[in-house]
């Protein structure tokens, strides 16, 4: 597998896209309107929020996404049409049929997303005629614009593609996401779209998908704050000929190749979390099970004492055990070894001397790993979140008004 | 009941304490040891952290308060005396039999607690030299001392005592609080320490503190963390002369009080949250069960992007029924009501049209109530929480070093 360089979601064969600016945000002249078109009808999978409250252009993607064939994707940014009652189901609907008159195809075939403020009706008219001139400007190029339509918050664009070899055909995958608060699984915690020009099931493909979610998208926080309108949607359009029909070798090699395009998106998108000035990622080892471990990690990842105490540059173990140790999980805190870097601090639940230079000097990196081992087992697992800073406060003390 | 003007721990008969500078923390002249005693020897109740990680001198105090009788309560501020090994076990020990021997009592009826830096040893000399200075201070009015003594990051000081009249006798409740950083239920988050002149079983005195506790300390919430080292200490030396043996109506009025101080104190210690600037009351009503609505106040009340809106003074309920919808709990967002003080935000889970003016008025204020009514049940409860300012990061991004 490679990773192609300038890589978006317009790499695989056969899809074209474009971003337009139709001025649903405040800043008029950016880009707010993401259209992903796929030549063909293509296989589609999709994985959503958890969140009980849902957004009116999620729910009717959820809904079209069942029957597993799609054409295209169109996504606003800067109102999430959500929370505002019959007129957002009815938007909805309009979003979609606008795309699907431009490209005369089933609306149903057109899966849509919102993402921005909740509670605001969408600015459907100008969206409506957002979409003409997206259609106009669709390109095999387009994917790079299409990255940048779908940003709200964001700081950097986030996309990516790869190639790998299939029964002696290269196949790629590509995706882009966007996201940087309100960012916690379950599941997926910011819109995520990947293509691919492979040829695969929907059972295989969702399959795929969901694995590859859950190791990736499923393990970042940033707030803890779980979203309305959060979907992941990856579409198999077939143009590369191809093709997965089992759980075999190649089924196996394209859906590693799917992970690696998601942990990198997720990571992309927990580096670029709102204020956030550091990626740290929190491995808990030799847990008893792997939920243990998972339970753990996502108790530190979420804690903002845990996360102010990275943006401080300081050592503070003893918030890493205090958050292990409310996670819900049982184990023996006499047991726990605690490192930033590769600088043991704890040993056996208790403070040791360390060079606190050291320390410092692991603590000013943009990347730092820390690794909890329980010595209660070989379960693990891991999440990656960021430092909490002013930023996070300044940007969302002041987000809708 | 009544308010005493004043009142502190040591406004109850029978009661003395003091409050000194022993050099633990960083400013050498901060007090920072509490010493309150009982004239006599007193039964206590106790309720403790359900952190799987426990303090040693915690572990110290939940031992010995099984006992069900307490001579006295010595607090240092400034090192938590946790997860340092053995050393803090015999500390623990040795800070006990320091106050027993100046009291000439039994060091098992020495209740002991430490607050503050996780994972550093106690300066157990300067403690002991400290403690003969607690000793000598002792006097009647040292209650205000002893609630400054045991203040870490705290910026004001908490302390209250009420008087009621049981079987014609004047019965008095005191307390005093500390917790500001590290805020939120399960179980007492935070140091606690209430007397009281009443005579009362240790049974009815422990389910009296664990009702009052669990309708106040569990409910306020700062920042998510549940610290390693809390808990709620009372005692009760019988000085007053009234007496309570069975759940009668006595019972019910003392218990009633004790909630009320258990409230005040535990409502102080959101108001000086770390970094506070608004105390915000989250009430949910008309739901299914109590633990419905808890669940969804302690839902919102945690989220950080509720709370930076509100320091923002921003009235985004959207991220307040995002924050409902991801709590876990079974209700229909499509009939839910949200009202930030007494204005209507949100009706049947769509946005409505509201005075921004009105709202910008009631978000300017001190102490917001927001009100979610889920019109689905009777059942209400309710959470305190505060905003989520850039000082609550200043604080802890350099709490160790």
């Amino acid at each position: 597998m490679k990773v192609l360089e300038n890589g978006t979601i317009t790499s695989p064969s056969g899809y074209i896209a474009s971003g337009v600016s139709c001025g649903i945000k405040k800043d008029k002249e950016a880009a707010d309107l993401a259209f992903i078109v796929s030549e063909a009808t293509s296989d589609c999978a999709g994985v959503f929020t958890q969140n009980l409250v849902k957004g009116h252009s999620l729910k009717y993607t959820i809904d079209c996404a069942g029957n597993g064939k799609a054409r295209a994707i169109l996504v606003n940014s800067g109102n999430a049409n959500a929370c505002v009652g019959e007129q957002g189901d009815k938007d909805a609907v309009s979003m979609a049929a606008a795309a699907a008159k431009a490209l005369n195809c089933d609306p149903r075939e057109v899966l849509i997303g919102s993402t921005g403020v909740i509670g605001k009706p969408l600015p459907i008219d100008k969206i409506i005629k957002g979409v003409i001139r997206a259609f106009e400007s669709l390109s095999e190029n387009g994917g790079h614009d299409a990255a940048s339509a779908i940003m709200t918050t964001d700081l950097i664009k986030k996309e990516l593609a790869v190639e790998l070899i299939i029964s002696g055909k290269p196949v790629r995958i590509g995706g882009i996401a966007k996201g940087s608060g309100m960012i916690h699984p379950n599941m997926a915690t910011l819109i995520g779209l990947l293509t691919t020009d492979i040829s695969i099931s929907k059972t295989l493909l969702d399959k795929a998908l969901r694995y590859s979610v859950n190791k990736s998208f499923n393990r970042i926080t940033v707030d803890g704050d779980t979203s309305v309108c959060d979907m992941l949607l990856a579409l198999a359009n077939g143009k590369s000929g191809a093709h997965i029909e089992t759980e075999d070798d190649d089924y196996i090699a394209f859906r590693d190749a799917l992970e690696y395009v998601c942990t990198k998106l997720a990571v992309m998108i927990v580096q670029d979390g709102e204020g956030a000035t550091k990626l740290i990622e929190i491995r808990v080892e030799n847990a008893a099970s792997a939920k243990d471990a998972l339970g753990i990690a996502l108790s530190v990842a979420k804690s903002p004492l845990v996360k102010t105490a990275f943006f401080g540059e300081d050592a503070n173990w003893g918030r890493i055990l205090t958050a292990a140790g409310y996670s819900g999980v049982s184990f023996d805190p006499a047991l726990v070894d605690i490192f930033i870097g590769d600088l043991a601090v704890c040993r056996k639940g208790t403070s040791i001397r360390f060079d606190e230079n050291k320390a410092s000097e692991i603590l000013k990196r943009k990347e730092i790993s820390v690794r909890i081992s329980l010595n209660s087992g070989k379960a693990w697992d891991r999440v990656w979140t960021c430092d909490f800073s002013y930023d996070y406060v300044k940007i969302n003390g002041s987000y809708r008004t």
